[in-house]
């Protein structure tokens, strides 16, 4: 199999921080974004969405969609579970992987997208009100946040998931925005903190 | 355990639309969010986002998220699968589930909420250019479920699967954004009738 992969955008990066964690290797084909490759024919022929990062198995099944790839890797070598274990954790692990990403990344991107000057090309149309108005939503979530983290290591259950892992990405994509690093929310900078600290967060 | 339930918002729809695929009865209370009973501080004490489903078990776990949900009944009672067979099947599952709901889902809901004049105390701040925006990232997907369709009864393998639960809570929400439906795209409207055509879809 083989892993089409995209440098430093957050999704490719997700993956990698999951195999990293998994201790699984990967073939890795490179896809230059700054070339616009992942818009070449090929690419599309992969992922009409555009988008990296994929996985292309032996048998030609295309997978997209970080979620979807990292989720093939856990069937393969369950162990550690990073999607949880038993029906509870399982389902916890999804609802706080779906926060992180829908109240937390998405509207972290959304102020990056909408707001830099770099992705005027990329996010048509850039609509300036909108992105300004993810950093009030990425605000509020992180209140939430805090509180749950309160007293946890992990985002859900005793052990490193992969809603962590959505957590890591997004809140190291806060930069790209401009938007300020949770120094308010003393919860989430030590999480976030121990997480970067990971040899896995260098992927 | 007890399942709290907001009449016809579409995450509410998709846990019972999957439940009744599944044939699970569960104990519903419902929540009167036109009367704004989600956002009382007895609801909000459930879920601090504010939103329907919420699923309490019976050691007093809290789960929210409808496809975190749907993963725990899933994970209960496997047969028949909504959530794919075997390390690939359940990987193509949530990679659809995942494009169904971010590239059409999300989009149409974005329409509704950024346009909609009954939506402008809710969506805060509306910005309609946002919600116009989001009609033609509708369509642009349409083309690309279209052509996947081709030929196929489900969108993720042979089973129907909870990927087609969210294409169908998708395309029944067109209406309210005032999106037309997808009479251009005949495999989509294959797709779209025989799902409406399952006594899930009433539930």
């Amino acid at each position: 199999m083989k892993l089409y992969d995209g440098g430093r955008v957050p999704n490719a990066r997700r993956v990698r921080v999951f195999l990293a964690e998994k201790g699984i290797d990967v073939a890795r084909a490179p896809v230059d974004l700054g070339k616009n490759e992942h818009k070449s024919s090929e690419f599309s022929r992969l992922n009409p969405l555009q988008r990296v990062p994929v996985l292309v198995l032996d048998d030609g099944t295309i997978l997209t969609e970080s979620i979807a790839i990292c989720r093939y890797f856990e069937e393969l070598h369950p162990s550690p579970p990073m999607f949880g274990a038993g029906a509870k954790g399982r389902a916890l692990v999804e609802m706080w992987q779906r926060r992180l990403e829908l109240e937390l990344y998405l509207p972290a991107a959304t102020v990056f997208r909408h707001t830099h000057p770099a992705m005027t090309g990329y996010q048509v149309p850039q609509v300036p009100a909108w992105g300004e108005a993810n950093r009030e939503y990425v605000e509020r979530f992180l209140e939430i946040l805090d509180a749950h983290l309160e007293g946890r290591d992990f985002v859900a259950g005793d052990q490193m998931s992969v809603a962590d892992i959505t957590g890591l990405i997004a809140v190291d994509f806060f930069k790209a925005g401009k938007i300020p690093p949770p120094e308010k929310h003393a919860n989430v900078k030590r999480w976030h903190s121990s997480l970067a600290a990971r040899p896995s967060a260098r992927a």
